[in-house]
């Protein structure tokens, strides 16, 4: 049997499924699984959205071109606009999902070998898409009692060397919920000046900051219009993450060409997708508003509630619908496989991701777990009492 | 500014677009221009897909799962039944396009600088993701005079080393129509045997099969199972080029957990075109037999026409909608140009795909060009006039 490429070995399983088969195995048994560990939302994909889709009459399921529809693209330069982010249409890319954007970057940006920065803990597929193009990930730990904020320009630089291309970025981000600060973003532009390195900033998340200040994007940053690339996607925006759209954004006119050429050869991005992403646009402010407090509703419920039990700690997220939180527990991957395995408290119990799955540093993050709150406030105050039973009755038992 | 990446730079331009701007500036002048270039079918997609897609009726555009619905996974197996490719739906991942198949195929089965031996003319974009991950390709030649048949074993024993993991083929054959025999697959069969490698078989073209041979599949070889790894797509079968629906096949499980790895990472194919292509299946006969009708009476109008033109040849292609013909050019990438920049006639003129971009070696095919039959036959009939014109018309002017 011929084997396998060291890269299918090396390629890291994702953190929030390896639970997965111990979650199916409690569902058979009869327990209720509140489901704490993805980030689908359970809102509704706006109207707007779903009539266009019932509305497609086309006779052929054609390809679209290869950057994308002239029309979605033209339309996008409005939205961003709304952000103060200006753009033409030629800076716009569309692509395959948030996840076909990253992998554009790394491979139009670094060399297999070339390094990029992380913060972690992080978004566990960049380790996955780094794997496949051969970057290597570099992480700066940031810390929970700090609210995982940037560290200083002085770690980064311990960092700095002659294979560095990248800092990536998610503001605000998964896995921590954190919003980047303008200041915080300042350092980081003027760091990628002086070492002329790309600034990789996944933004998916822009609709969900809950800071009273004003949004700060990697796009507004002045100086370094050549460095920056968004990464973008329409998943979390309208809660459309089965149509498989997303973007990259970026000034840099001679790395937008080779990003074309890695979009034309496999040809182009969901049609469908595409006009449902367009339609969605049109969206009235009134979902936003709607889904905006729903969000804020949860997250407070949820890390109010988590910071009442014992032990238990989590830092109040200013952005996207994760956080992180640290657990009583010695060892997070065993007490959540635990949770599913052994436990139950009046037929349910809770899945969680444990944190050591963001994390590249060996051992960071083995007391915690990250937690997306997309169920309903009252699945949350249950999801909450059933943790803290779970806590009890593991820690009782001398886990 | 920061540097583009390597294969940012060495990433080949699509070979069917590099003209793309030509043929914009021919149309901007009032000049017609018959598209031979592309395989984007004009025939309607099956109504049992369009009304799918129109039957959609959910209130969240969720995730679906990485490997696909289960759903469309069972009545694939179905699908492939009725060709004698006995499977299970675990041998199945759905992909993003034949694209995605491709990728997570190099990917999984080669290290960068591992080799595949691709018979060429072959796929362009083939190269393109060998460029991304790493792979080599490495070329064997096939010559229109024996209608592009496979080269002897000795010829790919010439080519295999110590870094060769795969060899790869398009069946029927995508640029050049042609159906490789029985034989010549049992000859494939025998080599991988021998040296351990995958057989990367790219089959999206099955239904467009004209000969009264019954089909041979890669999956039919036996004593390979390990080995083989088939790339499917439903953009040519459906017509359903933009619902971005492939698939990677094999019944080598300790492979396909490596690339349902990669399938994780990206999160999951998109949702909408499996709805659609799962519905598809149920298209009934009368759609394939009046599609492939009309393939084989556009075949025979292309070809016969061809060979008619002095100087002009095509073999006759057995499968797939395409045909590499060789012409009385020295340069068929400047008379592809010449056609859509200086020429006209009556107002028209073609698009041709260059061969060149097909071939990896220096200076072969430079006097062929790729042409897809997907245009009615009333077309196709004048487009081989206005060619005749300008061919008649370049060497006249002595080009």
């Amino acid at each position: 049997m011929p084997k396998i490429s060291q890269r299918g070995i090396d390629m890291p399983a994702s953190p929030i499924r390896k639970l997965a088969p111990y979650a199916v195995a409690a569902k058979a048994r009869g327990v209720k699984v509140y489901h704490l560990n993805i980030g689908q939302p359970d809102l509704p994909t706006p109207q707007e959205g779903l009539d266009a889709l019932k509305n497609i009459d086309r006779k052929v399921l054609e390809y679209s071109p290869s950057q994308g529809y002239q029309s979605y693209l033209d339309k996008m330069v409005g939205y961003y606009a709304k952000y103060n982010i200006n753009l033409t249409a030629q800076d716009i890319i569309v692509t395959c999902g948030g996840s076909e954007a990253v992998q554009f970057a790394f491979m139009a940006c670094l060399n297999p070998g070339d390094e990029v920065i992380i913060p972690e803990p992080a978004y566990a597929n960049y380790m996955g898409f780094a794997c496949e193009t051969g970057a290597v990930v570099r992480t700066i730990t940031t810390h929970i009692e700090d609210g995982f904020a940037l560290p200083s320009v002085a770690e980064f630089e311990k960092l700095i060397n002659e294979r560095t291309r990248a800092i990536m970025i998610c503001n605000p981000n998964n896995p921590t919920g954190t919003l980047y600060t303008r200041e915080e973003l300042e350092q980081l532009r003027d760091l990628v000046k002086k070492y002329d390195l790309y600034l990789l900033a996944d933004e998916v998340y822009r609709e969900y900051v809950y800071s009273d200040q004003p949004y700060v994007s990697a796009m507004h940053l002045e100086g370094i219009e050549d460095n920056v690339v968004m990464i973008d996607s329409v998943s979390k925006r309208y809660s459309e993450c089965g149509i498989r759209i997303g973007a990259l954004i970026t000034r840099n006119a001679a790395l937008r060409a080779a990003v074309m050429k890695f979009a034309q050869a496999r040809l182009s991005p969901p049609l469908i997708g595409q006009v449902v992403a367009e339609a969605s646009i049109d969206t009235p402010q009134a979902y936003h508003k709607a889904v905006y407090d729903e969000y804020i509703a949860r997250r407070n419920c949820l890390v109010e509630g988590l910071n009442r039990i014992p032990g238990v700690y989590s830092p109040m997220p200013m952005g996207a619908f994760y956080t992180v939180v640290s657990l009583p527990v010695d060892d997070s991957d065993a007490f959540c496989q635990w949770c599913l395995e052994k436990f139950s408290y009046e037929g349910e119990t809770v899945m969680m991701a444990p944190a050591t799955g963001f994390y590249a540093t060996k051992g960071a993050g083995k007391n915690q777990v990250r937690m997306a709150y997309v169920l309903k406030i009252d699945d949350l105050k249950r999801a909450l009492v059933v943790l803290e039973k779970a806590l009890e009755e593991y820690n009782k038992a001398g886990k």
